[in-house]
């Protein structure tokens, strides 16, 4: 018989869980052995003591193992999935998605709410009028097979442990404990069934893991559980500091990878759906070499191919793209022009600060039920390195360039497949 | 606004909790606004983060606050009260409470019942037919007015918030924080409105504390939230290696109570419950010299004068104490004899092997649900120093004595009132 407060004890005096134990007590939070406050209690536990390795590739598998799992049955390999830990003006899975999928690769992609200071990737696509993220099974698997992609939310048969689990940890100060986000993701990763996997672990003051050392132990671990599981994964740090592109909102977020679709994206939006639909080539086995993986994402960005994708999903699930150009939610806003106070070159955008300031325009929740308001956001007229004029009268917009980068180049690792240790390949290509 | 998830997280984080901090997350415990689940992570955070002196303090304090609050409207200092936190074979409190009776002082004490391997008063009281431990408020009054003392149950009205966070805290493993029991033990007693208090904690094998230096950091702990709250406490370190006197189960127990009431009791028994009712009178200020203190309460025992009062409680609570010594409940209970397999004294007595042993004939709980049976237990024949002789025939019953005092003399220390200082004055004595 499973003993909730022995495994509770157990982890407190910080010892190692056998894996019949995390099975059993995954079980019981599904099955209601196991009480919330019982399961609070545990991941508070878990903060002071951590999992280790094994216990967390058990947690993850057995979290995974509590609902359904998908099977794609589709060559080996070839269905990927890419996933980030969440940012600001992070609108890469709208690139990269369609962009795997005019490579030839299967993208069925679950995604989440945005929640705290950062968005979320079905938020975004529910700016487009008509636009359905809530796919039944058939849906999914219909439109997977006609289109190749979709982006779709999580069904609540993926994983039900761990919607339990998050709930919990949401509320009781537990959520920043490295283990239990590893297994979190991977749980749902692995019952996603994709057989290579991406995952883009940002890390920064607008990140929810400010520390790079702590950002790359999530990456690692995450990528030693999809290993354990059969599952490639690469995985980049990236970095947080400073939003991604110049847009930051749902609807302008849209708005963004559509250019970027088209070729006229931001170049740190675009460098990182290119990185990380060539990384998913390489690793599915589609192209293997990392140059001609590099070579076909280019071509499908600029031959308008993942641009098409984009528009085949958004029409499969109901979407008007048509109409979300002709008149976008952001357009019908009023519009404040924000000036700066002094001249000089911006040094630095604060993710964090625009973060925030976008939720508290009702662009993100405060909690889950909260309602999104999709036309509010913030464009950022002068980028880094841009230089500014003095007041009066200098706006927050692009004048001349300094010469120092726009792009933010932080450095980006990469994990090739069955290798644990470190590798440095990526960095700062 | 009072943030739950901030309050944990501040704990995790090593941060001091402020006053408003502590009453608003107790009052949450009660009003429902902290949920459980809450309470639990939170306790698991103090397990590992601790709490300071103040912290506990104004814990306590607050809890105590969450319920019904006792007032005698007795003359200062006379009414008192006796908390042990509990051992085997500990049926102390049923010399002492009558014993302090007879002395003159007012004992209205609310008891708890047993758990886990250590007995209960209450459970122990229930032996005796027709005993009623479940007073209401005025039988209360009546019955301390009337007799000066009375054992009944804690009522649902006293600390409200303590009943809601040690049931949480007993079945998520967040037992052994010495603040919380601290606090948890205090705010009760604050509650039960005596201005003098003795506390025999307990350490050792069968104790909840086995290690000295925790139960000292408890007693003293305990010491200055009574100091805080204007409640004069003396603190007792006694040992809990082996069980107390020769009896550990219900109704046993009560029998050796009655020879102890008697004059006939086990020294070691005798010995703590003169000790203890010495130090109420001279804190309360009845007999402030040490001397006299121990004298009156030698005088009150050996006059029978608290048998007597042990006699009128039992009567005025409806009990049959004659009947009980007509026909206890352990005389129709099978009898086993163990004995010996090998020859020698006999060393030590392990207290917690003891006190599961009884739980386990039935005489304890596992949960709170469990019923007890009273008449089960263990006479111990054959006590420490005592020489058992060899098999076949050598039973572990007394035989001759060796020179080893029988009785544990186990250093016992005192807290004086209004002093932090630790003071072992009554070492050894």
């Amino acid at each position: 018989m499973f003993d909730p407060v022995a495994f509770i004890a157990a982890k407190k005096s910080g010892a190692r869980h056998p894996p019949g134990q995390i099975r059993s007590f995954v079980q019981g939070l599904v099955g209601g052995e196991v009480a919330d406050y019982q399961a609070a209690a545990w991941a508070m536990a878990v903060c002071f003591k951590g999992l280790d390795r094994d216990e967390t590739v058990v947690l993850a598998e057995e979290i995974a193992a509590s609902g359904a799992r998908m099977d794609w049955a589709l060559p080996d390999g070839r269905v990927v999935d890419k996933h980030s830990t969440g940012g600001v003006g992070d609108k890469v899975s709208l690139v990269a998605v369609p962009l795997a999928a005019a490579c030839g690769l299967a993208v069925p992609k679950l995604s989440g709410r945005g929640l705290g200071i950062t968005g979320g990737t079905l938020d975004k696509l529910e700016s487009i009028p008509g636009m359905r993220v809530g796919l039944d099974e058939s849906e999914l698997r219909a439109q997977v097979a006609e289109h190749g992609l979709a982006i779709a939310a999580q069904s609540e048969a993926i994983a039900p442990a761990d919607g339990i689990l998050y709930a919990l940890r949401d509320v009781t100060a537990t959520i920043d404990s490295i283990p239990l986000i590893a297994a979190s993701v991977m749980s749902k990763k692995l019952a996603g069934g994709a057989s290579t996997l991406a995952l883009d672990v940002k890390c920064g003051r607008g990140a929810f893991m400010p520390a790079y050392d702590d950002a790359f132990a999530l990456a690692e671990l995450m990528a030693e559980i999809g290993s354990a599981a059969g599952v490639t994964v690469r995985a980049y740090v990236s970095s947080m500091d400073h939003p991604l592109g110049r847009a930051v909102g749902n609807s302008l977020e849209v708005s963004e990878a559509l250019e970027a679709l088209a070729g006229e994206g931001p170049p740190d939006v675009v460098e990182l759906a290119l990185t990380i639909v060539a990384g998913l080539l390489r690793d599915s086995g589609a192209r293997p070499a990392p140059r001609a993986a590099r070579e076909a994402a280019g071509r499908a960005l600029a031959s308008g191919a993942a641009r098409e994708k984009f528009a085949s999903m958004v029409r499969s699930q109901g979407g008007d793209l048509d109409g979300f150009l002709a008149d976008p939610p952001h357009e019908r806003r009023r519009r404040v022009e924000v000036r700066s106070e002094a001249e000089g070159f911006v040094d630095g955008i604060d993710a964090r600060a625009i973060g925030a300031l976008v939720r508290s325009l009702g662009g993100g929740r405060l909690t889950k039920e909260d309602d999104v308001d999709h036309g509010v956001g913030i464009r950022i007229l002068a980028g880094r390195g841009d230089w500014v004029d003095a007041p009066p009268g200098g706006p927050l917009a692009g004048g001349r360039s300094c010469p120092t980068p726009a792009v933010d180049r932080s450095p980006i690792w990469s994990r090739p497949r069955s290798n644990f240790l470190p590798s440095r390949r990526c960095r700062n290509r």
